[in-house]
């Protein structure tokens, strides 16, 4: 073969040159394929993180006290709470402690939508400024509280998280009446810049 | 033909070799061409469905009503209840009509905001839980309630509308004072996963 | 060359299509590389706007306000305004002065969710409605106010900003007591249709 390119000048280039647009189409699918995950299973980025709900009652102590009511339930539901929003600065840490160091803040708000169960809608930006990351995830959808588990959008994320995509799959880890929750986000990318 | 490659063999393999590539190429081509439609005209997917809110107020029949005011309006717009925020859980069926057995709830929430006219902002899942679909599409955006028709943006979705973006394009179908009001969704998504 | 090609028909086809193909190729990955703008130096479309927000207090003059809340602060935080909710159609302008003809509105809320400082979240969409632009952009995220300029995300986009996701910077630009606020919003879209 050394001996066919050695000879045809002309005729080698055109062989080789398919071979070299190809490298650079190749470098070019590489990098789509990194960039989106395509399947569910197989996300390019993911977290597991547990955040912690303490909400603020009348007569509480203001010091532990990580989120509030902006509005009352309305009377369309006062045993499940419909129409009461809540405002919250939730820690977010690695393990179940909530004493551990928080790895981030969720900043946002959650409102509860049914009248006939607890069911609620949240969005909240996750907001990192650690040595791991440094950088914010913002996270929208419907809390269905019924279900087991139950996936939010990650519509966008800023700093580490630059442009990313994906899902926040969320379920309650603990329950104390309506004064703490704890909920673990397994968070998936799926669009990584 | 089949004689040339039967006799040079390395000089075949050249030949084919970026045939073989091309239709790997291709392959992945044509998944993005899928995932991605680039047209406004031409949708990977396409729901037209109806949104039922019917707002509870004083006096009214707690079980019809669908929505309740969160807060009142501000001193800034009485006329157009500026500051007015509103929670739903609205049911969304495939026809105009409100008793249609529904193939969605639209959870979340819409306030007004024009002190010179009615103008609304909105955010809501869409939640469906019927054979047709499991799984939930984030919507958000400007309800500019004087013009015919107006875009809002889906943002994310999970389930069956997994990663999903899109066009929610809406229009008042139907309003009855402040207490009824139907508004048909055409739901153009243009990533499809 | 033209003798190669002349005399053996089969075989200069084979040599020959894989360059067809190969501009097919590349064609669709010049659309790709124009779609998504990979690095966060380089924006596909860049818009520089300013933002007024005139809070109503109690003995203001209505007509000058622009935004007004919705929710009084929590017992959580008064020094820091935690849980009060403001819902705003703000002028969008060019430049610094807020008497410049706008080119959008901005309508959505914010509220202070912090028990020890000020700090912001906020989302809203720009409505676009000039000779320049018509449509409109989706935004969210944390006004993480004691940082000097943060990132919010650019989660969709209508009409001319069919589907744009991208990253909005903000600074606060100008302050007045809590009546008033100028943000310089720099937007930057990395994915535009």
């Amino acid at each position: 073969m050394s001996n066919l390119v050695g000879k045809k000048g002309p005729f080698s280039l055109i062989l080789v040159l398919p071979f070299l647009l190809m490298v650079l189409s190749f470098s070019q699918h590489t990098w789509a394929a990194e960039k989106f995950a395509m399947k569910p299973s197989d996300p390019c980025k993911r977290l597991v993180l547990f955040y912690h709900d303490i909400l603020y009652q009348e007569g509480d102590d203001l010091a532990n006290a990580t989120s509030a009511s902006a509005t009352n339930h309305t009377k369309l539901g006062g045993d499940f709470q419909f129409g009461r929003l809540v405002i919250f600065d939730d820690p977010v840490t690695l393990d179940r402690n909530l004493h551990s160091t928080p790895v981030a803040r969720a900043q946002g708000f959650y409102f509860y939508d049914k009248k006939t169960d607890y069911n609620a809608w949240m969005t909240y930006t996750l907001v990192f400024n650690s040595t791991h990351y440094k950088g914010t995830l913002n996270i929208m959808g419907a809390d269905l509280m019924g279900v087991k588990t139950r996936d939010l959008s990650v519509v966008g994320g800023t700093g580490d998280f630059f442009m990313a995509r994906g899902i926040a799959t969320i379920m309650t880890d603990a329950v104390e009446g309506i004064k703490y929750f704890r909920l673990k986000m397994d968070i998936k990318l799926y669009e990584c810049y």
